[in-house]
């Protein structure tokens, strides 16, 4: 079988290695699709060494077919398709004792801090299996991680009905929560300075505005009648982006703070106080948001695949790396790990 | 009847004035006590000359006794206690109509946009008018609209039982936040480099450290066996008050906003992210509020009034806002506005 392995920065070789069965409580999955994530990225680019070592396989969005069924698991079929909850929580840290395991301290993040995704055949956790419907893509379902961080935001926020909402950042993320809010019955703005994103948020039917050309904050107030909006996430990272969510929410409006920010901001703290707004940090996921972007991908609800800029079999990952790395006119990219791909 | 009116910064006259009769829906409150806030103080120090106005009345820390009932006013007596909510929201703002009309956007505040208690004869709104148990001295009533301060926060942050509370200033309105939450179960810890005010703290049961000399982190973890707190509050409106009130808190910890902060503050965006933190503005406080801060300084749950430093009579009341601007070993003082004093 063929994996991706992490050497050091910027250098991913393609190993051939010997497929190795299941251990007890585990299933061997052939990978159909897997994407590549912000996190990914970071590896690549050498900022994660001390965490992921060398001879690393990363990779955690996946879709594909489980092959063979380790000793102690039931209720699975060889050929059914799968996906993979890449996360282990400790169960004695703090955050575990208190209900958040999915947040736990001393988490075990697949593809980060075991094996990951990017091989022919994965060996994972039954308990990290989740099934998919026979009629959804699997293509698609490459997409129901990202998309599972969308659902745990959107939640985390209490989206609600004619809530007006605003998305700062248009990555695959970004859009992704706007599409999951709308389908909630929110009214979406996002704001993105790319056009190319804007467009891939446009084929999603996401409203999205270049701030460089449009006063967003002006634009919410004209349509809420002053108010401004109930829900702001701030998915862009940039310093830009934390400025316009706070400046945009009403009394006691909801920002939910979905980027890696690595240095503090400056952030408007008197407005926090004055119209009592709220900030929630949001971070991974829970098994409940993993089947709810199953249940919005396979019913149409969230077209997550129309992120997808291109597909390629494994030769080409380090073309798939560079290109989101060079961060022009490219979404989401998936390599193709079905034989015959190529 | 005497006036205390504010002139431009740093003249406070007082003026005899003709005493007048309540209007339809008023009530006439002889005053018994006013206290001193740091808006008043803001005031005086010509910081809001353009809201306030010259020849302003100000104050709205009080109580005192209904001296006369206005036409089409029942259900009161004369000599009852009373002390007023100072707080009249518009009912039409985006504020009002989603139910936060305690943080109305065009919020009549008595004592800034129309006159306030320092007055021997204070005519206000029969509705915003509260009863007082005829048992509670009229000296510790005066510190219930900042006791009303502090419920309002606690309920904000949704204090529990054994909660660990951490709050970062302790000023009048800190200790109140820190000895309504050890009321409500929390254990807390306040955190106040001024020895003076520690030791006030320390009179109302709340334990206070200095910030120079304890590692408030290292400690909190220390007592919560590496989780950190369930709850911070900001009071002090420092920078040092907002790093610290974000480094002490558990994953999901909530921390509130209580302190004006003029300027932006640099803020550590990634712990919100990373474990999930929540921050709430609070600002003001709801008739219920009241009510529950009538009923703790009632029944001496909070023993608010330790936290008065000195009383006197009226034609003190330039050396009662100088000393509180010299910031030494002051807490809340008083004037006293009934017959005789002095």
């Amino acid at each position: 079988m063929k994996a991706v392995v992490y050497r050091r920065a910027r250098t991913l070789d393609i190993e051939e290695r010997p497929e190795q069965a299941p251990r007890h409580g585990e299933l061997s999955i052939a990978i159909a699709y897997t994407g590549i994530c912000g996190t990914d990225l970071h590896i690549y680019h050498g900022d994660m060494d001390a965490r992921v070592g060398a001879e690393a396989v990363i990779g955690h969005e996946m879709s594909g077919r489980i092959a063979e069924i380790g000793p102690g698991v039931t209720g699975w079929s060889v050929g059914q398709p799968v996906t993979v909850m890449p996360t282990r929580s400790c169960g004695r840290c703090a955050a575990c004792l208190r209900q958040h395991s999915h947040i736990c301290h001393a988490m075990q993040f697949l593809g980060i801090d075991s094996p990951g995704a990017m091989q022919s055949r994965w060996n994972v956790p039954a308990d990290l299996v989740l099934p998919l419907p026979a009629d959804l893509p699997l293509m698609h379902a490459a997409l129901i991680e990202p998309t599972a961080v969308a659902v745990h935001d959107v939640r985390r926020a209490n989206v609600d009905i004619d809530d007006q909402v605003v998305v700062t950042g248009g990555g695959p993320v970004g859009v992704l929560i706007a599409a999951v809010a709308q389908r909630r019955g929110a009214r979406v703005v996002l704001v993105e300075p790319d056009a190319f994103r804007r467009q891939v948020a446009a084929e999603l039917d996401v409203e999205a505005f270049d701030p460089a050309t449009t006063d967003v904050v002006a634009l919410v107030n004209e349509r809420t009648m002053g108010a401004g909006a109930d829900v702001a996430f701030e998915v862009s990272g940039s310093a830009a982006g934390v400025t316009t969510a706070v400046d945009v929410l009403t009394t006691r409006g909801r920002l939910v703070m979905v980027a890696i920010h690595p240095q503090p901001r400056t952030v408007n703290l008197h407005r926090f106080f004055w119209r009592e707004l709220e900030l929630f940090g949001a971070r991974l996921y829970q098994r409940e948001d993993m089947t709810e972007a199953i249940r919005l991908i396979a019913t149409g609800e969230v077209a997550a695949h129309r992120l997808i800029s291109r597909v390629g079999p494994v030769d080409t990952v380090t073309e798939a790396f560079a290109a989101l790395e060079s961060g022009g006119s490219v979404m989401k990219v998936l390599i193709d790990w079905q034989e015959g791909a190529r």
